[in-house]
């Protein structure tokens, strides 16, 4: 059932004077649930709750937190076709989308489970005494990975489930033993409180203390402000936009106690098109390229927004099919009025730099709040000399630039802001022709591609998905997969401590049996 | 050969128009060579070669760095007692001290050496490919960590050796791959400058790219601040106050593309002394933490600033044996005129407050810049109600708190700002008795001691040196042991990368039989 309210730790809360509804992009009307936003008394007692509850979780064993994120999964399942539809109403996106994602978001939550349950992950590393070393005697030394503290998540909008209530960062952040205050997406309420309804069940069947989760219904800037400048709050995850992921960085850098921000955020994934494979598979690539740039509307963040290639008859013709390809594509419905008209003023926007064209766009009569696909191109040169050319245009756009050489190509590379992916498009050895422009893609990403398309992010333990700034606010952690754990942690050391009062991962009989650094040995033999 | 120039690159220059020297306490006399301080082009010019050496070094092998490492260290003991001397001039330490600290300074070069020799500390994370998974075929996805670019430390005043010029920071720097620039701590730049020229040698010797490492002389705060801005400048490492390293940060977060900036800064390392352990060893810890507190006239970043025990006639006990054993400790010299300057009015300060008192104060005449160990107590409630007793005074001095009951000391431990260290004396079972106390503590510190002393920071894997904030800027790293590499680094996927391309790391047949995680199975094995 969907109440509008907030979950103030187990409690349905609706204190606040503001409320606000979701859209239905597709029906172009407003859905039909109200939503009250958290009062500053919510966001508190919220809080409060969180860093209370923080003192019995952060002690709970890895299997009861698996059992608790398995319950999560399980519950999210339960909530069925409501939730499916819940979705549809509320992104405009088809249904084996939705479905799609509520799998990667279930099967996200596996894996922090068995992460969790086997226990390895907190890379226990020991140091064994040594009272006869001279001229000091060594001590015992022991480390472990310890969660933060409360965590404060913010949902994105292009993925109300994946990377929203119960997604990558709440999934990683719950696996370190850290609660988790939501701030639920405001295009998103209903599908937010539909999972925040099963992470709540889920807290109450496996026993979680009263606070490690909570989630506040927001439609402006206000909720999310508070909650980042509370002292009790200890990190930040963020997905969206760079402009508010930078306002929350700073509040957060600015605090008395500074905390982590992790903000993933926008990226135009630079695809790099060698002369070869240009001229050997064009109409192929030209035509996967169709596709990718267009896929979800073009609302990913590693939509693949700019293709650089060398001048000249193969590069034109590449241009020429993609063009053909891309407005025979069916346009689709992006997920809120207010993202097309973001997108319709970016596009207008870069439009009006000297010396973009248009190539392409789809020039068909358009549903309500469908995107109008479009390709541009541009001089090398010009794109160098024009960082207002290198900003997202967040849907189905992108941007061919011509360059006149490799040096050039190197050149803009070399110049672009950090991203989460580049993309390299080459035939057999052709590749080590170009290794200076290589070289300089893998600088300014996170995650370099070869002969295939940025978009589909696999959920796996090799996956860096982040990047340099601005891709990410740190490149030194990822948004996805196990590793993303790391983010939420912190590193804990023992010295000469008991036996008996150490943690089981630290303990001489090893009784989790983890894999543990010995003696700077990797063993998972006892002491 | 001390010239009192600036290594840009593999050139002394000296092209600056201010100049200084530094000091010996001991003598109170300036000591003989003329430093001079970087200009603006020189700043410009160390960072434009780091940034160029850095493309090469990147991709240099394990063993290769390894080999200037080693040869770092080589070249270090080569400078023999020119460097022991020279020491011993610009900080009034003893000879002892300064033995010791090299011999840490090189042990650290060498483990290091040890590390990227081997390898597998580049986390290398293999998810091989399935082309006939449904839907959508799994692509391969490689993982490792991969260096920054050029990374600036600041030394520290109080480890010329072992935090300063070739010290932990610039060890792990070297071994991820970045090049260093070295800002010279202004109270060492002889030093600094003989180690800065045993980094040159090793780097001529081993044929590292020019650049690769720069000492800048700096007797302010300028030419830190013009590195910290620097665009091609990655990350920065600093040990050193807490309103240097907040300055540092808060200039590295507002720089347009934010780098970290991990500071290693103050703290004043709690010490909890349980009633049983008071009552049972009194005057053996009295007379161990008298010398702790003295140790290296308290100039370290773990010396006990604060001792908090439950009031009561066992509690005198140990306040009036630590008193009197104090006091017959022979005072030792300070770093400088203006380290013992600040001790002093540092001490001013906090006796200025209300209800704290000087239980033991050295009243012997005292040799010039050498300090005066001072024992102060105060009431919990007191304490606990104004935050400028929790200040670090830098130096031999350290606060009793007489805490009223258990509740009172849990709610100090819980109100003290981040800190290195925090340490338990208890009898046996007397921890279990204090459970909330010690979770308290643990919450607050980045190492727990049981029946030790803070002093001491021991390099080795399990070794945690940071905390949360103040302790450090950032509580996810640690400033000392292997792992300290962790900072300089990011983790970066290639997906479908061809192998032969790969790094070596990443190649199917493990060339260099390292440990990786293959399809989440920690393994050795080719693929």
């Amino acid at each position: 059932m969907i109440t509008g309210k907030n979950y103030i730790g187990n409690q349905l809360s609706s204190e606040g004077n503001r409320t606000y509804k979701t859209y239905n992009p597709k029906l172009n009307l407003e859905n039909e649930h109200t939503f009250y936003e958290a009062s500053d008394q919510e966001i508190e007692k919220a809080v409060l709750l969180a860093a209370e509850a923080f003192k019995t979780y952060k002690k709970t064993s890895g299997a009861k937190k698996a059992e608790f994120i398995t319950a999560i999964a399980d519950e999210i399942l339960a909530l069925g076709d409501l939730l499916i539809q819940t979705y549809i109403s509320e992104t405009g996106l088809p249904e084996g989308r939705a479905k799609g994602e509520r799998g990667r978001t279930v099967g996200q939550l596996r894996t922090f489970a068995e992460l969790v349950s086997e226990g390895s992950w907190v890379e226990a590393t020991i140091d064994t005494a040594d009272p006869d070393r001279a001229p000091i005697p060594k001590q015992d030394i022991r480390k472990m990975l310890v969660p933060l503290g409360p965590i404060v998540v913010f949902g994105a909008s292009n993925f109300p489930l994946a990377y929203s209530t119960a997604g990558g960062d709440t999934a990683a952040a719950f696996a370190a033993g850290c609660p988790v205050i939501v701030k639920s997406h405001p295009m998103h309420a209903a599908t937010g409180e539909l999972v925040a309804s099963a992470i709540h069940n889920a807290a109450q069947k496996t026993g979680m203390p009263n606070g490690i989760f909570s989630n506040l219904n927001s439609s402006g800037i206000e909720v999310g402000v508070q909650l980042v400048k509370h002292p009790k709050v200890k990190a930040v995850g963020f997905t969206g936009s760079i402009r508010a992921g930078r306002a929350l960085f700073d509040l957060a850098s600015q605090r008395p106690e500074p905390i982590p921000v992790f903000a993933e955020m926008g990226s135009i994934n630079p695809v790099v098109l060698l002369p070869e494979a240009t001229k050997t598979r064009g109409e192929v690539l030209a035509k996967t390229y169709a596709n990718s740039i267009t896929l979800g509307t073009g609302q990913f963040c590693t939509n693949p927004g700019l293709i650089l290639g060398i001048k000249g008859e193969t590069l034109d013709h590449f241009i020429n099919i993609l063009s053909d390809e891309i407005v025979g594509i069916e346009p689709s419905c992006m997920l809120h009025p207010n993202i097309i008209g973001n997108y319709e003023n970016n596009k207008t926007h870069v439009l009006q730099q000297n010396g973009l064209s248009i190539t392409a766009e789809y020039d068909g009569d358009l549903l309500i709040n469908h995107a109008r696909q479009t390709i541009t191109k541009v001089e090398g040169k010009t794109f160098l000399e024009n960082p207002k050319l290198h900003q997202e245009v967040f849907g189905p756009f992108s941007m061919i630039v011509q360059c006149k050489d490799a040096k050039e190509l190197e050149d803009i590379i070399s110049n672009l802001e950090g991203q989460l992916t580049g993309t390299i498009l080459a035939e057999k050895e052709e590749a080590v022709l170009y290794d200076s422009v290589i070289e300089a893609l893998q600088n300014r990403v996170g995650r370099i591609i070869y002969n295939g398309v940025p978009t589909g992010v696999e959920v796996c333990p090799a996956m860096l998905h982040g990047g340099p700034y601005p891709a990410s606010t740190d490149s030194r952690f990822t948004a996805v997969g196990i590793h993303s754990i790391k983010r939420w942690v912190r590193p804990f050391s023992y010295q000469s401590w008991p036996n008996h009062l150490l943690p089981d991962e630290l303990k001489n009989e090893n009784p989790l049996g983890i894999s543990r650094l010995v003696d700077g040995n990797p063993s998972q033999r006892k002491i």
